[in-house]
């Protein structure tokens, strides 16, 4: 049984290693507080086990479940350990102080800034469902959209595989700059969140192109 | 009855001309090729009627049913005909050379370069929805997401209604600005359907959120 280690015990987390776990991967959660990352191993039950921030992974897929400027300081701190290893960047740099904008250059992704800083192989994915959806993999009965981008076909393969194995459908986009476009996107999705014209949005919508 | 003028006698000139019957407008079907235009609202039937472009617009609203480099030499053209007027862009301004980028810079859009030639409220609209999905103004059951822009809050409230009353569901996303957004994920969603691994895209899918 494959492992996936996802780094982060926030919703995002929760959502991805429930995922995972219907997936049939096992999951290994790491977290700066340990206690943290053995709460939410304990919740998950079967096939989670915790760890500290900091030590080697297990997962050949590592998923990033943090915002940008975290996930940014982890990969540089892990440095030559990740080679190799496919990192999964969920981020959406969403400045939102003005929430009229992303932080990062037009032109340019998180995930791009994220895989300057790593050897390892960095796919997009997971930036356009939100937490509560991944509970379950659906929204409104209809199986979620995971939209993947990355310049490594293996690794986008990788994840692929993770998505469908786990009840939704991933569309693997091209390469990793592509990024722009699912970063720019959402974040548009984001702010309709919180509009009180879409009184049945409440982050819990999912992004799909229906056929 | 109000009337939505559109520019342009092709497949998204059908499509809108036929939401916008279905709303209760009447059309005008304007074309540098008047015989084109007058064979496109024979086929549209009742409340339809065209001229030649170059003639005022009836419409209050009008709709520029053209490629990017048409719609912007039509709202030079007109000048300040189009005062006043709510100009609607559908426009994806594509690089079909390579199909691996847009052709405004980072940081701007279609919809904004457009806006800078015309005195017009312009209000992006319909970039999103692909021309045959716009003969029912579904896909696969559901009712279309129309996707919509702009800076004039009056405007962009005359094109939601449009598409409420043509039995879609309009989600306005902000100022026009959003149109960066709006393109650059139509962008993606257009690689898709030229894509193999996706058999079932085949230009008639369709960008919702699903809530």
């Amino acid at each position: 049984m494959s492992t996936i280690t996802i780094i982060g015990s926030g919703n995002m987390a929760r959502g991805i290693a429930t995922r995972a776990l219907a997936a049939g991967r096992s999951v290994e959660i790491l977290n700066r507080d340990e206690a943290k990352a053995a709460a939410l191993a304990a919740e998950l039950g079967a096939n989670s086990t915790s760890g500290k921030l900091g030590q080697v992974p297990s997962g050949e897929i590592v998923a990033l479940a943090l915002p940008f400027d975290a996930a940014k300081e982890v990969v540089s701190a892990y440095g030559d350990t990740l080679a190799g290893k496919t990192v999964i960047d969920i981020t959406n740099p969403v400045n939102f102080e003005t929430f009229d904008s992303l932080v990062v250059a037009p032109g340019t992704s998180a995930a791009e800034e994220i895989a300057a800083l790593t050897p390892a192989n960095v796919v997009k994915a997971f930036n356009t469902t939100f937490a509560g959806t991944l509970a379950t993999g659906e929204t409104s009965g209809q199986a979620l959209d995971v939209f993947i981008a990355g310049d490594n076909a293996e690794a986008a393969a990788a994840v692929s595989s993770l998505v469908s194995d786990g009840g939704m459908r991933p569309i693997v986009a091209g390469p990793l700059k592509r990024a722009r476009e699912l970063e720019g996107f959402q974040f548009l999705v984001m702010t309709l969140q919180a509009n009180p014209a879409f009184e049945t949005f409440n982050w819990n919508t999912g992004l799909k192109i229906v056929d």
